[in-house]
């Protein structure tokens, strides 16, 4: 089973897949997609739906795991953050792949064990759990966590 | 010139073409999307994408102008219409046609011509300056407002 882990952002939107091996998992590919030629949302989505799809495309996971959007930041960055999730969701949905949301609490307790993990703890586990040889970077590393997460929750239904 | 008016909505989009003639406008056409099959954004997200592209394709509108999210509502419910906002965007911006966005308060003045305008007056007066036989509902005759807020602001530069 392969799963795309999506953490999607005003500014940056992270991206991983996570494969799983009969023993532990592995990651071919993880990324972060930054917004260019300005902040205008008509220039922002488009740029994000085609990566993901890129993304669908050459490394067919079999679903996408998406974060749900944190609650506790200014209201305009919450609005932002849903558009470019619903571009997200919209680019998985396309790609004929289900989609599921994970809260960040569910996401922080299945990879670090606990809810309230700092970034940096995230960022080491991933690291660890998928035998990287470099820390991948915050919205990448938030990305991937949210792949283990699902991978955590369905491994007992793994074809 | 043909504009597609769009009002994106956490359970109803209304969206609404208007054309512009020598002398005054014209709607040939006017909806509601409402979400079917529950209310999971990996349902919804594609149902309304899918009607608006088929509504771009049909209509073949030159632009499209979409309200923006009038903050006085719910946490929750801002969010999920930022995501159906979104996929509103990615549907213009796939259908080829540039992407306008107008404020709740800047739609009321062009329409209405106070920004403090009630929702049965925004009705009234879509409905007469577009000769419509019928009062559209509500969240149409929003769509349709945005439609005729950015044919007041473009009318200068049309073709």
């Amino acid at each position: 089973m392969r799963i795309l882990g999506v953490d999607p952002g005003s500014h940056v939107t992270g991206y991983g897949i996570v494969e799983l091996l009969e023993r532990g998992m592995t990651c071919p590919d993880y990324g972060e997609i930054r917004f260019s030629g300005g902040s205008a949302l008509e220039r922002c989505l488009p740029q994000v739906y085609d990566r993901l799809m890129e993304v669908v495309l050459r490394e067919k996971p079999d679903a996408m795991a998406v974060e749900d959007i944190f609650y506790g930041k200014n209201v305009k960055s919450l609005i932002k953050q849903g558009h470019v999730r619903g571009a997200v969701i919209l680019a998985g949905c396309h790609g004929g792949i289900p989609v599921y949301p994970y809260t960040p609490l569910e996401v922080k307790k299945a990879v670090v064990g606990y809810g309230r993990a700092e970034k940096f703890q995230v960022q080491k586990m991933v690291q660890a759990i998928l035998k990287l040889p470099e820390l991948p970077p915050a919205d990448a590393s938030d990305a991937l966590a949210v792949a283990i997460c699902h991978a955590h929750t369905h491994r007992g239904s793994m074809p």
